[in-house]
């Protein structure tokens, strides 16, 4: 397969979703830099450092293959000419489901290679707001700061 | 007071834990960046925008004073000319508390500006693998992705 080109951070993020939705390894893997170290927080995970910790987990993800729809809403961005911060919330339906899922905002970092741009940075974490699955659930982590 | 002249994202992010720990409003307001949009996600809750929504959390979290013992371990740094990402875990202590509050890992995103380093993300969300203090608690959100 040749190596994807990314010539912009959206072009970038664009395909990480994607990659999600396809639940295709080798496709997300070719978003995140090769050179540099790499940090993944899956939502309510721990914190994933290194390209061989952030693979595995993305590997276990999609071992039960495609099925979540995933498109990333509410975008801020700040971009530099090495650098492109994204902020985004992930709006997360899955097929037969009727109720959608609880809303997660998500930091993507990339950062402009040689390669083009690529992912350095993908924090998720659950946020507050959405119809709770389960009623007894507690509200969530209290606030410590 | 002078305005605050950070020469390292490191300097920044010192000053950064040190106003959570003496919940000092301005200390911790002379940390973000003020021309630029920045991004805030206090542990289980909602994503922030823009200076006003950030100061007013700040402002809220700091109302009971200081007393919050914060420290930031196991930093993962990603340097640029002219953004520095760094990926830590808070470790929290609560005087009288006995036991160590949930571990929270968080992104810090920090610009050079002309007045020197800024931050313009901190994202932090609860992290597993402490003891819970609730021993019925659900161990965390599903991992969606």
């Amino acid at each position: 397969m040749a190596a994807k080109f990314f010539p912009t951070a959206q072009d970038a993020e664009n395909a990480f979703y994607e990659a999600i939705e396809t639940a295709d390894l080798e496709a997300m893997m070719a978003v995140w830099a090769e050179d540099e170290e790499i940090v993944c927080v899956h939502p309510g995970g721990p914190r994933l450092a290194g390209a061989e910790q952030v693979r595995e987990s993305w590997r276990a993800i999609f071992a039960g293959g495609p099925g979540m729809r995933i498109r990333p809403v509410r975008r801020v961005a700040i971009t530099g000419m090495m650098v492109a911060v994204h902020s985004v919330h992930e709006a997360i339906t899955v097929p037969g489901e009727p109720r959608p899922q609880p809303p997660v905002v998500a930091t993507n970092v990339y950062v402009r290679t040689a390669s083009g741009w690529r992912m350095i940075v993908h924090h998720a974490s659950p946020a507050p707001g959405a119809p709770q699955p389960d009623p007894v659930a507690p509200s969530g982590p209290k606030i410590l700061h």
